[in-house]
């Protein structure tokens, strides 16, 4: 089966999110042409927000000529794939045994692709961004956000694992001894290097909390403003952030020799003050990362081990909107 | 091209190991028809080494009347794949910079196939092991010897990542806050898991030297015949044995969702010493276990996650044997 060519093949890229629904008209090369944003109407229960999605969808196809490669879409996990049943998505409460792809593709009656939102982000960056940019064939991206995503691509694939379960190094238990995690283990990378932990963190140097005279946003933004400015407390909270980096990449560095491990998420715009503990810490924790490394860290050279920031800020949903578009290339 | 049939077709397995050379010639169905084992007479350097392993290869190919498939060998690491190139290895002073490949071609005037020993005993294990006992496409092997090794197997491929460094888990720093490991992190699994571990764990609990009254054999197998017996401090060496593999585990199956992690080498005979410590501290630290456990860890359970012993001794030399038996199926 040949791949359609020209501006008027598009595909359609879905981010659900538990607080904004996305929804992307994007050509086969991934240009986004159009782009709906609804809430996550999370309070009328699943069928609202399965029938808002449909109809942003249909809307797309009812206004687009033009041959549609298809739909992918990106879920908050847990998700069992390639079924696309959510198992107490913690995003998205009250989800818990829905079909999503199912669902979808009865209100729909087109076929519908499901995968775990981290993974599209990684995929997204893979075909578009930082991966294109170095001209890789793997890559792991860690998305930095209220959690920490994390996505796998192998040579040219998603890695879902057995059940759609991998990439969740979110939760890898860094400090064995660290702070409980909601997952039910300790020291997760989670508890440590998404912006929830770091309004955490500084909380626990003392930082004033929201609502004070002093620093009346304490938020992650806020905490990396006052950092850049000189901050000491605001430095050392970003210093845990590069170590609990560092530790986790020595991890999946020595596992998975991959060329590339990304770094997103709104988070990751803190770069500069967690990247020299990140490098410094990745360097001490893993040989494998010392055996190859570039001469410097912010020069891509072949062949060696990269640590890179995200190049999208839209990844997850162009990498949704893709998903269909590499499986009809591969079909053909 | 048609793979060639019946009980002629055969292929060589060579495990390279610091103290150990061993060759065997296999069937293609993995039935060691042949083995000679010599010293690994590193003293007389890597070429010496190299003309032994080449004349044992040798008197196997005239010895054996058939077709042979193939000449597959495992080596310690860190080599550069699939160059075949030695980087330092700790095992194998002396080896530096040595081409095992292409000097073993050189003077078989035939190919030859190199790839990880870690990765090998993997192999092995899924082809003839534990993985065709589990009917499984993927699995990750930790083999507790000297040192641990790591070989992983993604879709019945060899995952060698980038340059053939994939797999070195053993150097997953679990405790960032241990013990320094010669290969400049701390607390490596390593540490705390190897059969040199288990010795040095006893010590630091005030077990007895070597050569003393009490206990002549402090050996990693003299441990677990103590622990067995009763005794609490070796009782507490396995329980740390298993608390290390627990959370290297965690990292492993949060990252990669396989259905099979197993645990060969010598020191797993002490399975039953440290299984218990190892199953709780990985419950504990992945939710993704958790989410996908079998009510029983012995019990297989299709779609479940499953941590199983070896089932074979000698995984790494059937592994290398039957690298170019794949090769020449997937050629077919």
């Amino acid at each position: 089966m040949g791949l359609p060519r020209g501006m008027n093949s598009w595909s359609i890229g879905v981010d659900l999110g538990g607080t904004n629904l996305r929804i992307a008209a994007v050509t086969r090369h991934g240009e986004a042409i159009d782009t709906l944003h609804l809430p996550t109407r999370l309070s009328l229960g699943p069928e609202a927000v399965l029938d808002d999605m449909a109809g942003a969808i249909r809307q797309l196809i009812d206004k687009h000529p033009g041959n549609l490669l298809g739909i992918g879409v990106g879920s908050p996990g847990p998700i069992e794939l390639p079924l696309g049943v959510l198992h107490h998505p913690p995003n998205l409460p009250g989800f818990d045994g829905l079909n999503l792809r199912l669902e979808l593709e009865r209100r729909l009656d087109r076929p519908v692709q499901v995968e775990h939102d981290a993974a599209l982000a990684a995929y997204g960056e893979f075909l578009l961004g930082a991966g294109r940019a170095h001209g890789v064939d793997s890559l792991l991206m860690l998305t930095l956000g209220t959690g920490v995503g994390c996505g796998i691509v192998l040579e040219g694939r998603i890695w879902r694992g057995m059940k759609g379960a991998a990439g969740e190094s979110g939760h890898g238990p860094i400090f064995p001894d660290g702070v409980p995690c909601p997952c039910g283990a300790r020291g997760c990378l989670e508890m440590y290097a998404s912006a929830t932990a770091i309004v955490r963190l500084a909380a626990e140097l003392g930082m004033e909390a929201p609502g004070s005279a002093d620093h009346p946003h304490l938020s992650a933004s806020g905490i990396a403003q006052l950092a850049t400015a000189g901050d000491e407390r605001a430095l050392r909270v970003f210093d845990q952030v590069g170590q609990a980096l560092g530790l986790s990449l020595a991890h999946l560095v020595n596992a998975l020799d991959l060329p590339l491990y990304v770094i997103g998420g709104g988070a990751a715009a803190a770069w500069p003050l967690f990247a020299p503990r990140m490098f410094s810490t990745l360097r001490e924790g893993s040989y494998v990362y010392r055996l190859s490394m570039p001469r410097d860290p912010n020069v891509f050279e072949p062949g060696k081990t990269h640590v890179a920031p995200a190049q999208l800020s839209d990844s997850g949903l162009l990498g949704a909107a893709l998903l269909p578009v590499a499986a009809r290339a591969s079909a053909a």
